[in-house]
C-alpha cells in the first residue's frame, strides 16, 4: 500500500519545499534565496544574512540597524536561566547544554502564538552566545560573566563573552564568514527535525531544541571539532601526511572531508580556509594551517576526497582561542537562522508529517498468560 | 533529480523499516510485536508492555518481576533536576517542563555510549512521572514532595506521586490500560523525530527531548487536553447534543475524533471507554461519561466521525483527578518506550535521514551593495 523509497535515510526523495537555499546546483554550491554564499561571506555581516533567511530580502542599511539594535537589546539572560546554566556540570556536553537552555528559556518567555515566532527567534540569535559563555565561563573558570556587553554584532558577542574582552577586528571578521557559512544547508537532518516538529504545530523552542539535539549526533554537527582532534594530533605537515596515510590505510574514518550533498567541492571550503591562513599569519605559528592544507593534498591525492567546510574551520577557531568543544555551538548560534527560517515555512504551508514504515515483525500472536511464559 | 512524492508530509511514504507494530492493517487494527492492543491492555500490565517493546518478547513472571523492582530503584530525582524543575513558573506548559527535565537529565546523566541505551531509557521511564509531579506539585501547591515511593509499578506511581497517596485498585488497573494503549504507534511525527535524530547518531535524551517537543504540537498530542476542554463545557448529554451540533456547523474542529491513519475506528477507544465507564460507576456521578456516550453517537450520525483514543481518556484521565494539563505528560511517560524502541531500531540499522526539498525561491542574483539597497 505505501509506496516503498528508493534510497535508504529518505536520500534523494521531496520531503517538502523551501525557497530558503538551494543545496549543490551545479554552478551555484550553495544560496541562500538566491545569493551565493561566497558572495554572502565576502560581503555581509551575519546580520544581514540571518536578516535575508528570515525576512526574505537583504536589509537596507537602516533596516539592519535597527535590527541589530534590536538584536542587541535582547542578550540579557533571564536570572533563573543562569540558574539552570549554573546546575550544569563542566562534565556536559555542551550541545546538551544548547539543548537544555533553549528549552528552558521556552519555559520563561514561551512562544505562545505564532505571530511571536520571529521576536522568539530574535531572542535566542541574541541569546545563544552569551547563554553558552555563561556556563562555559562558570563551569570552567568559576566566573560569572556579565553577557551584556557592547559588541555590535552576535560575532562579537560570541568572542567577548567567551574571552571577556572585545575582540580583533580580524577575529570578528573571521566569525561572521563563519556564522554565514554555516547559516542554511536545505533539509540537513537537524533541519528536518526542526520541520518535523514544527509540522505538529508545536512552538518555536521545541523546534530548535530538537533540532540541538540532532545536530548533537556525530554524522552530523560534530565534525569540526573531529577534525580538530585530528589536526592537534599532528606534529607538522609530513607527520600530518604519515599519519592520514596510515589511518586511510587502516580504513578510519576521517571527519572533514567529503559530503553528503556536494560531489565535487564544499563551496564554503575556500572561504574558511582564506581566513584560516590570515589567522595564521597573523598568529606568526602557521603550523595548524600548514598542517591542514597538506590533509587536504593528500586526501585528494589519495582518495579525491575535498575538505568540507568543517576542516579549515578547526584551525580557524583554535586560531582565536575557542575550545574545541564550543565549536558545534557556534554552529547552533548560526544554523538557528536557517532552522526558524524553515519552520516559519512549514508553519506557512503545512501538513503533519507522518510516514509509513515497513514492517519487520512478527505475524499477529496470541498473549499467553504470564503463568505459561 | 530528487523524486517527488506523492503526497505532502510524507503521507503513505516508507521512511524505514520497524519491528515495533502495525496500525490499521486489517484485521488487527494496532499491534505491538505481533500482539493486539486490546489483548495487551487487557492481560498485562505496563511494565510487560515496555519490557516487550524494548527487548522482544513478552517476560515471564520471574523477568518482569526483576524489571518492576530496577525500575522501582531508578526513581529518584537528582538534586540538580529538582533544582531546574523548581525554577519553571507555574504558568509553564506542562510538556516544555518535561522537555526541559528530560534535556536536564541528559547533562547529568549523559549516554555515552549505545551500550547504554536500555539503562538510559529504563532511568526515563522510572522517573518521569514523579518529575512531572514533583514540578506540578511545588509550582502549583508549594509542596516538596518525596518521589521514593512505595508505588508497585509506574502506573500507580503516576498517582502516587500526583495525589500525595496510594492510589486504589481501580485507579491503578485504569492508568496500566492506559499507559499500554498510548505506548507505540509506529512512524508518528514524535516518533519519526526521535528516528531523525537518532540518524544522526545522538544520544537518548536528545531524541527524547525532541520526541517531547513534537508531540507538545496541538496537531499531535494534545486532543485529549482539548477533548477534556470540550466537554467540561457540556451540562448534560442534550446540551452536549446542541453544542456538537453547533460547532458542526460553524465548521468547527472537534478534537479526539477521526484518525489519520484509522479509517473505521479507532481500536484502543473501546477499552478506555470501558474504563471510563467503570470509572463513572465508582464515582457516582456519571455525567462526564453521559456526555461523552453522547457525543460519540452525534459525531457518528452526524460525520460518521469515530472517537479516536483521546477521547474517552478525557474523562477517564478525569474521574482519577488528573488535571487536565497532565493530560500529555502522561502520554510521554508512556510513548517513551515507543520512541526508545525506535531509537534502538534506528541504531542498529542507521543511514542518516536526510531528505530532499523543492526548490521554489529566486533564482541566482547578485549582491547589491548595502548602500545601493
Amino acid at each position: 500500500m505505501a509506496k516503498q523509497l528508493s534510497g535508504a535515510g529518505l536520500r534523494g526523495q521531496v520531503a517538502g519545499k523551501t525557497a530558503l537555499s538551494t543545496v549543490g546546483v551545479s554552478g551555484s554550491g550553495l544560496t541562500y534565496r538566491g545569493y551565493d554564499v561566497k558572495e554572502l561571506a565576502d560581503k555581509c555581516q551575519f546580520e544581514e544574512v540571518a536578516y535575508l533567511i528570515l525576512k526574505g530580502e537583504l536589509p537596507t542599511q537602516a533596516q539592519l540597524d535597527d535590527y541589530k539594535a534590536k538584536l542587541k537589546s535582547l542578550r540579557t539572560l533571564p536570572q533563573p536561566l543562569k540558574e539552570v546554566l549554573e546546575r550544569i556540570p563542566a562534565s556536559a556536553h555542551p550541545m546538551d547544554v544548547m539543548r537544555t537552555g533553549c528549552s528552558m528559556l521556552g519555559n520563561l518567555e514561551t512562544e505562545d502564538s505564532f505571530e511571536q515566532q520571529q521576536e522568539a527567534t530574535d531572542r535566542m540569535l541574541a541569546l545563544f552566545p552569551g547563554m553558552i559563555n555563561y556556563w562555559y565561563n562558570f563551569s570552567h573558570k568559576d566566573k560569572r560573566i556579565d553577557v551584556d556587553t557592547d559588541a555590535d554584532s552576535i560575532a562579537e558577542q560570541f568572542l567577548w563573552t567567551l574571552h571577556g574582552e572585545k575582540p580583533s577586528e580580524l577575529h570578528t571578521q573571521v566569525m561572521h564568514a563563519s556564522l554565514i557559512l554555516y547559516a542554511e544547508h536545505e533539509f540537513n537532518a537537524s533541519t528536518f527535525t526542526a520541520r518535523v516538529c514544527a509540522s505538529t504545530l508545536s512552538d518555536m523552542h521545541s523546534c530548535v531544541t530538537g533540532a540541538i539535539g540532532s545536530l548533537r549526533g556525530p554524522l552530523h554537527g560534530g565534525a569540526n571539532e573531529a577534525a580538530m582532534e585530528l589536526i592537534e594530533g599532528m606534529e607538522n605537515p609530513d607527520d600530518a601526511e604519515q599519519k592520514l596515510l596510515g589511518m586511510l590505510e587502516r580504513k578510519e574514518k576521517i571527519m572533514g572531508f567529503g559530503h553528503a550533498v556536494y560531489s565535487e567541492s564544499d563551496p564554503r571550503n575556500a572561504i574558511i580556509k582564506l581566513w584560516s591562513e590570515k589567522l595564521a599569519q597573523e598568529n606568526g605559528n602557521t603550523s595548524l594551517y600548514d598542517i591542514s592544507e597538506r590533509c587536504e593534498a593528500v586526501m585528494w591525492r589519495e582518495k579525491k576526497l575535498f575538505c568540507n567546510a568543517d576542516f579549515f574551520h578547526a584551525s580557524a577557531y583554535n586560531y582565536m582561542g575557542i575550545p574545541t568543544k564550543l565549536f558545534t555551538p557556534i554552529f547552533v548560534c548560526s544554523r538557528l537562522t536557517g532552522w526558524a527560517g524553515h519552520v516559519m515555512e512549514q508553519r506557512a504551508d503545512n501538513r503533519i508529517i507522518r510516514p509509513s514504515a515497513e514492517y519487520t515483525g512478527e505475524e499477529l500472536r496470541p498473549v499467553t498468560a504470564i503463568a505459561d511464559r
